[in-house]
């Protein structure tokens, strides 16, 4: 209760950057070097990491090709966040804002360029007249849940995860704001799951989709190795609807996609085939 | 870089509750008391308020019925989240999220549930066919930046203006984090802003009411008192956008809707006709 932290005027950057993250945190937004993307042979082109806003898409596009969505084929390659290759200028135009995931759809003949994982989720499922419901209440509420995960998921990631596991010193304050605030979404979510086979009803839907990557991911215990912490084993509807999503084929294929960690069976860093996957996946121990 | 905090292995709820929104965060979801919401004339029945997030909806309503969309008139209650008019039953049951703003459209004879503030704007959009492409690249485009807005004002609200203005201590590691964050997503506004006359494009679209009451707010100066601190004139294409829109009719109405606090021509608690917004307006010096 003794701190005595006067903000300035006007806000400077502090350039000592001790944090291994500094160097990828910026006021300005924008490209730092010229460098083209590759590009493939399919109409897709996804440019991604396997974090959980890279795992939403890539989970939606393996779903669409076991539900024999054949023209959900991509390519998919590797943006190390930790070099900066979201800041090269092929990446800048296809995304202003920098972050991954990012596509661009050639389908049409023009490139279309798309960002923000949820907008990905929304063009693909519109595209090919899956896991969004085209009228009605099914669709309303599968927005609604949608858009809760856009909103929500900030406070997990760049709430509490940035300041439990990622920050170099850790502050009382931040943590205790953040961790009630992820414990009350769990809870908001276990209360929907109690009644609902999935999150947005009875239908499986790209809200799922969007939502299993950070909080089935924080339940099942990949997340922040803060489950013990937040007690997320209390959560007994999310754990149920997690492993049921977990051992889906197009979960297992899409979450290991555009990753260059985890175990050996976990690392997929590009995709231009099934066979690529396939390859991975065979090293699973049994 | 002497701070010595260790979280405990299981984190538990601080009750001491200095803060004034102590009462408000809470680690549970879910009703604290019994109270059904009032239900006016109209098919749309909005509970809000006019924080940033409840004007998104508000001057969607508003911009729908200077367009000429009857169907849009709406009767709009007040939700004072200081007093937990969040938690009660009937609000919980439209919105288990407990968050502002939430609305129940009767139109098709059953109630249907929308919540989150981009929901429901593209509950609404696509309802009327107004202010969101309905195909094609716009239509992306219109996407990329409803989501963009809705994942990076977290960063603005629940971290920058948390930390900066609402918190009762200063501390300086997350107003720099989150102040650094927002000049960032200013400048990546500012760039879009360079190029196109709005935020996706050339047509006006339920992207810009998403982004127009955070960001449009912060370089206007309307919000945390934090224009010197951010420096939001030096975003030029961002202010000359949002004087645009400010200059709207729907615009002007819309963001005083649902309030309690400003000025006396700003406050309009609960609308049921366009006279209950006339009348304060009419209040507004010249």
């Amino acid at each position: 209760m003794t701190n005595q932290y006067v903000p300035p005027k006007i806000w400077t950057q502090n350039t000592d950057g001790g944090n291994k993250w500094a160097s990828i945190n910026r006021p300005v937004s924008g490209a730092t070097h010229d460098k083209e993307l590759p590009v493939g042979d399919h109409a897709l082109q996804l440019y991604s990491l396997g974090t959980p806003n890279g795992q939403k898409v890539t989970i939606l596009l393996e779903e669409l090709l076991a539900a024999g969505v054949k023209e959900a084929e991509y390519d998919a390659y590797l943006i190390n966040i930790g070099e900066g290759d979201q800041f090269s200028s092929g990446f800048v135009g296809v995304n202003p804002n920098s972050k991954i995931p990012a596509l661009v759809d050639k389908s049409s003949g023009d490139d279309v360029n798309v960002f923000e994982s949820a907008s990905i989720l929304v063009h693909l499922a519109e595209k090919f007249g899956h896991f969004l419901p085209k009228e009605g209440t099914a669709r309303t509420t599968t927005f609604n849940w949608l858009f809760w995960a856009q909103g929500a998921a900030p406070f997990l990631g760049g709430g509490f995860g940035h300041f439990y596991a990622y920050a170099d010193e850790k502050f009382e304050y931040p943590i205790n704001r953040f961790a009630m605030e992820a414990k009350r979404q769990l809870d908001v979510l276990d209360k929907q799951l109690a009644n609902n086979t999935f999150v947005a009803g009875e239908e499986y839907s790209i809200a799922d989709m969007a939502i299993f990557p950070w909080y089935g991911s924080l339940v099942l215990g990949r997340l922040y190795d803060a489950a013990e912490f937040l007690q997320v084993e209390t959560y007994t509807n999310v754990v149920r609807w997690a492993k049921m999503l977990d051992s889906r084929v197009g979960v297992q294929r899409g979450r290991i996609l555009n990753r260059s960690f985890g175990e050996e069976w976990e690392q997929v860093p590009e995709r231009h085939s099934a066979e690529d996957i396939d390859v991975v996946l065979a090293k699973k121990p049994k």
